[in-house]
């Protein structure tokens, strides 16, 4: 294939969208989104057609011990590292179908675009689809990739439990042997050249400003922690309000603080406490405990420390004004993390010669490239979300344009990266 | 036995006390309290203990088909409708020793009272155990009774299932059937001379004016709502802050409403939000969702219709003020009721001849004498509770002067309404 021709190569936008379309179905929503909780019988539905899909397109698939699935298509020096692509198939309970499952999609395009066009890479190709990303059912988020990266032991992650329910003894572990995704090759690091994940921005700064696609440079920075709130059980009903110490009460004021820090910050502070779990939470006791997940965000480290410190604070002043036990504690940390400058200069590159409009962007969510940054030269590729960027909801969107941009800059920047074979 | 002998009858303080430390011990929490949720395997070995102490008594046992549980003590006219004495033996999640338990073993002690002295009643005397008084596993509270006197059809009590998972499909019938208390006799009301029930206060009143007897005169009105705070769900992360709408931090602002509410109407005023059900509920994911249950409460009725608006108004206000949807349903009303003026007077007449201290009081709380007022003459007996009066808890506490207090005016109410055999 001459030069030219190369560059002329492009994906297929209705095949893309179409195989979107069709994934979107399996754990289908009413109001059009997707539900496939990490190893439900739904995201099994997934990871099975996925399979399918590639066993078509003539890729050598392996299941490693945590469940990530790997699609390799040969290269003409298949001694080399391979390329890496890939994304997930998970959603959160009620999510949209574009998520994580728009980079997997792009990844399969691709392989069928080569396909195609009989284009014989030098270094093989791999694509991967990475076993709970999004931590809905299973924490922590991106365990798949940690696992494989060498950042979360193996062991420990067979071990994690639903925290969807406290009450719950289903473990990752009884999860994968029970979907048949309990695979044999190690789950740990080799080699690998480098990788990109292509993935829908989730927010609304690309698609509001007219950019096509976003060179994702690094992540804001997040700290994590479970507040716990400690009241005393009480009668309902005969205790007088003044004898009470409700939990859920000394809570409601610490979610509102929480909600103004996010706010005391400029537009790149966030805040957050989406997960409470109340003791006894029955309706004729006053609660006695809660456990609040929360956590705060920003791209400046600095500022980070100074929220946490905000929020210790406030919590310290909570409990003394009110008599309520107030503990923060974390657990976890996320980034800030800077993706490879010579990766994303490629992207730009890559971008800019295929006649898009890009910018550069930070993403404020955890991802799967997140985990392979310490591992391989790693960078990030944003489609633009519409619906005011709304994620994690079923009206999520993005325009078949859209997705068909940053596939062709992944395509490209991938062939780049593994070559043609002489 | 002549008059003398009578009127010097008095029960075992030292045989209730000890009965009341070994039921307390199945289900006993590390706090020195009790769980035995309704038809839990902890509430069956309570149920079954019981039933082995009335056997031993010699009392004739029937179950209903709702799991009440009749115990009969032979009239010398055993065609007289019985005087009926009872309470409960589940608790809340983590429970006191006294709540229900209480009115149960000083109905024992009483039986036992009266074997030992070989007295025989003109009536019959019935001790009943309620099937799930308390509502915490299953909605709504005093279930057992309420179908006994016709309050809420056997059928919508069998398909309860479990409100402390909103996923659980387990209901009461299935656990009246695992737990083998799925009784043949017709759950439904019968001729009852009156009612007796003794209960622990629950509250601070009694205790610390030092009187050592309460004379239920009636109850508090109750109104019980769901609320529901409908917001957005969106990405935790790329969501700016002043574009979300998240549904916790819209019942954080609620739940200090109602709290607010409860402490602007007097000492007599009450409040709560005690059980939350958030959806997602997952740490990726801003709250689109919740369901509170929440309630006003007054001894005033016209009081509690005022609170309501106030509630309804706050509400409307927070929901034009965020955006949220803030919808109010009401899903349960409870009292005012008065109990029986003879029966109470009765009671007042023996607490003064017995030589007690004593005073009238209201419940606030909900009780099975409550159902049973609809029925026949009904009265309470209250016995204070120290530990300032908390309940619900693992430290609720009374004293075994304060329940041989409470029992030995209901032993001699009991005789008065069920006679002396000729």
């Amino acid at each position: 294939m001459p030069e030219p021709k190369i560059n002329a190569l492009r994906i297929d936008s209705t095949r893309l969208w179409d195989s979107m379309m069709t994934m979107g179905k399996i754990g289908a929503t009413p109001g059009g989104g997707s539900r496939r909780l990490a190893l439900s019988d739904e995201d099994k539905a997934g990871r099975d057609l996925f399979c399918r899909w590639m066993k078509e397109a003539g890729c050598e698939i392996t299941v490693d011990q945590i469940g990530n699935i790997f699609c390799r298509r040969k290269g003409n020096n298949d001694e080399l590292p391979p390329v890496m692509i890939g994304s997930h198939l998970d959603t959160v309970p009620t999510g949209g179908k574009f998520d994580g499952v728009a980079g997997v999609l792009a990844g399969v395009e691709l392989i069928r675009t080569l396909n195609d066009a009989a284009f014989e890479t030098e270094a093989p190709v791999e694509l991967v689809v990475w076993m709970n990303e999004e931590g809905s059912r299973f924490s922590p988020f991106t365990m798949g990739s940690m696992v494989f990266a060498g950042q979360f032991p193996l062991e420990q992650a067979y071990a994690c439990t639903e925290i969807t329910n406290p009450a719950s003894t289903i473990s990752v572990k009884d999860e994968l042997i029970r979907t048949g995704y309990l695979g044999t090759t190690p789950a740990k690091a080799r080699p690998v050249a480098c990788y990109f994940e292509m993935h829908n921005e989730q927010g609304p700064i690309l698609g509001e400003a007219g950019f096509e696609v976003g060179i994702v440079t690094g992540s804001f920075f997040a700290r994590y922690f479970i507040a716990t709130i400690r009241g005393d059980a009480a009668h309902v009903g005969p205790t007088p309000m003044d004898r009470r110490k409700d939990a859920l009460v000394g809570t409601a004021r610490l979610v509102l603080e929480i909600d103004r820090i996010g706010r005391s910050y400029g537009p790149d502070g966030r805040s957050n406490a989406p997960h409470i779990n109340v003791y006894p939470n029955v309706r004729g006791v006053i609660p006695s405990e809660v456990k609040l997940s929360c956590d705060v965000r920003h791209s400046d480290v600095a500022t980070v420390g100074t929220m946490e410190a905000e929020l210790r604070e406030t919590a310290a002043r909570l409990a003394r004004e009110t008599g309520f036990g107030i503990e923060i504690d974390q657990y976890y940390e996320f980034g800030p993390i800077h993706f490879h400058a010579e990766m994303l200069q490629l992207l730009r590159d890559t971008a800019g010669r295929l006649g898009y409009k890009w910018r550069n962007i930070l993403t404020v969510a955890g991802h799967d490239a997140v985990s392979m940054n310490v591992l391989c030269p790693t960078a990030m590729i944003f489609a633009p979300s519409r619906a005011e960027g709304i994620s994690h909801n079923e009206r999520e969107y993005s325009t078949p344009e859209d997705l068909a941009a940053a596939a062709n800059v992944l395509l490209h920047a991938v062939l780049a990266k593994a070559g043609k074979a002489p």
